[in-house]
């Protein structure tokens, strides 16, 4: 079977060769006898891997002094919970931009702990646009403010970040190692890893060393950041699979030139896409504001429902997958995160012209 | 490079044929053209392998109806938060018992929560042996009473079960699916996949649904398994590479004739290391009480700490691996879980008595 163009929002198309090389070592890894994830965690082969995984998310998104790296288990959605848990006071206050599903789930939580105070509200424009970060400002006494750096399900991404007197914490778990972030402006960032990092299953948090001093000593150990940052986090056993393939990932993207590469190979692709639906005479249209359209996941629309359906089913027919639109919004959204090559997109827009055209 | 005989504690040893048919599919999922890793889970390939893991959980345990089974992230460490955090009201009670060193962080985490009331501590004996089931109740009032199956670090192992007022909980990480249990007698079960069922990053939880009703609607979403019960697993992305692995050690369960033959087979490798202690004229100590000596992690001394040490290097030149003991309490630990072969056990055992034989 040919290699399928993988369009899936998460988890998602993985570089090739990463996928490769953690087959050749699955089941003997290099030449131990026994595979790595029958190791234990506490080891020399793992610790090998464990400490390389950390060090080069440091290398990679240039991670300053004074940050710990930590590798969680419960997806970015128990970090919805933990991160009021560890940085709010009980009955304290947070600041939240609501810029989509994904940042509606975060409030859920917060709220569950303390006062959320929402500092942007999008439903309105049923979270097509995002504000100006520089209007963006943290609220007198909040404990942090929470922004979530792309939308996979409306299509928005943040291009710029607010400067906020409160630590900004920030869920990059669809766009994390797509461009380059300055992280010292930030006091908290997590991420699931199964968009640009590698398989479900792992959450890189890179979390400010002053920030752990406020965590309340009333927490369950595994959801204290303070835990796992004492231990590096292998205060219990860590999803070592998941771990590997990040540190394959991350590799990868060393190879490939690192974030300004990546980030110009992801603004190359995002182009392609944007234009073919801009130049569709509107057969294709894209709901989103043009300044803050996702290099993520473009989603766009057809002039109906069933022709919605039609595309994404001949596409799938052309080796092309996971195009549909997220269900609570419907349309067609093709995620092309990092490890979505240019000839995939091309594919798709190639496609997207006969598909009109075949309509007139 | 031949297969290590690995005797480590866990992540463990895998049937060779589960990692083999895990790697024939990594990068080429049943020729779908991609890695099941990089599917959507929401999508028809992903959704047969996360409803069979589930079915199979069911079957090959024997659980009874009434009861959800759960994937989840985080580990049993999530666990000893996650159950007084469901289970028990802020400010209540539940019972524990203290056997090891696994039950200690299990009531660490739940005097976060509540109060707890140790109805047995081993602390005296040094945690070599259990109480008899049958003394073992709940207190009045209790919202559960907890017990760890099988303590890894001592080699304690529980051979029958409590029957309690309360509902019994159970950390079973390091003995579940070794042999069959009376799930119907268990409120809620609790395991790491990392010893018996796969690789880590991913425990399964089986809770009976009546236990669901008293979960307080102020958890973060993540953390009640409420939210996991309704969604099937599916609220968030599962790990999904750890659960696809475990669909395939069950599988494997059920080809080597199911959990009846699973026991056998262990207590018939448990009892041929026991045998060689007993047989060694004092060289090779267990300090367990024979009644509670576990069938997962065989735990003995040797006459010196330098003698241990050598044992330990001279085995693992001879192949066998991950034999020494926990360093918070030293000596030598053969962990046999379901996947190590009689082979295994059957080598390390000539090793033992060439071992002692050299030294006389």
């Amino acid at each position: 079977m040919a290699r399928v163009f993988n369009f899936s929002a998460g988890p998602a198309t993985l570089p090739l060769e990463v996928l490769q090389e953690a087959q050749r070592n699955l089941v003997d890894y290099e030449n131990c006898g026994l595979s790595l994830v029958e190791m234990s965690h506490r080891g020399k082969e793992y610790d090998k891997v464990h400490t390389r995984a950390g060090e080069l998310v440091r290398e990679v998104m240039g991670v300053p002094p004074g940050y710990a790296v930590l590798f969680l288990g419960g997806g970015a959605t128990l970090q919805f919970g933990m991160v009021p848990m560890n940085l709010m006071e009980e009955g304290g206050m947070a600041d939240y931009t609501l810029s989509g599903s994904w940042a509606k789930k975060a409030i859920s939580d917060a709220r569950k702990i303390g006062t959320v105070n929402t500092v942007y509200d999008g439903t309105d424009t049923a979270f097509t646009t995002l504000p100006d970060p520089d209007s963006v400002k943290s609220t007198a006494g909040s404990a942090y403010l929470h922004i979530t750096t792309n939308e996979t399900i409306e299509g928005v991404q943040w291009k710029q970040f607010p400067r906020t007197e409160a630590p900004l914490v920030a869920d990059m778990s669809s766009d994390i190692m797509s461009r380059p972030v300055p992280v010292e402006h930030f006091g908290l960032i997590y991420a699931g890893a199964q968009k640009n990092l590698g398989p479900a299953g792992v959450t890189v948090v890179i979390v400010r060393e002053d920030l752990l001093e406020r965590i309340p000593g009333t927490l369950p150990a595994y959801l204290s950041y303070g835990t796992h940052a004492k231990s590096d986090s292998l205060y219990n056993t860590p999803p070592v699979f998941p771990i590997y393939m990040v540190k394959l990932v991350l590799e990868w993207i060393l190879r490939e030139g690192g974030l300004s590469a990546i980030a110009d190979h992801n603004t190359r692709k995002a182009a392609m896409l944007y234009d073919a639906i801009e130049g569709s005479d509107g057969f294709y249209r894209c709901p989103v504001d043009p300044r803050f359209r996702s290099e993520m996941n473009v989603v766009f629309r057809l002039p109906s429902e069933e022709m919605e359906k039609q595309f994404i089913q001949q596409a799938a027919a052309a080796n092309m997958s996971g195009l549909k639109g997220h269900r609570s919004v419907g349309g067609v959204r093709a995620s092309i995160y990092n490890a979505m090559p240019q000839e995939g997109v091309a594919a798709l827009v190639d496609f997207m012209r006969a598909f009109a055209d075949a309509q007139s």
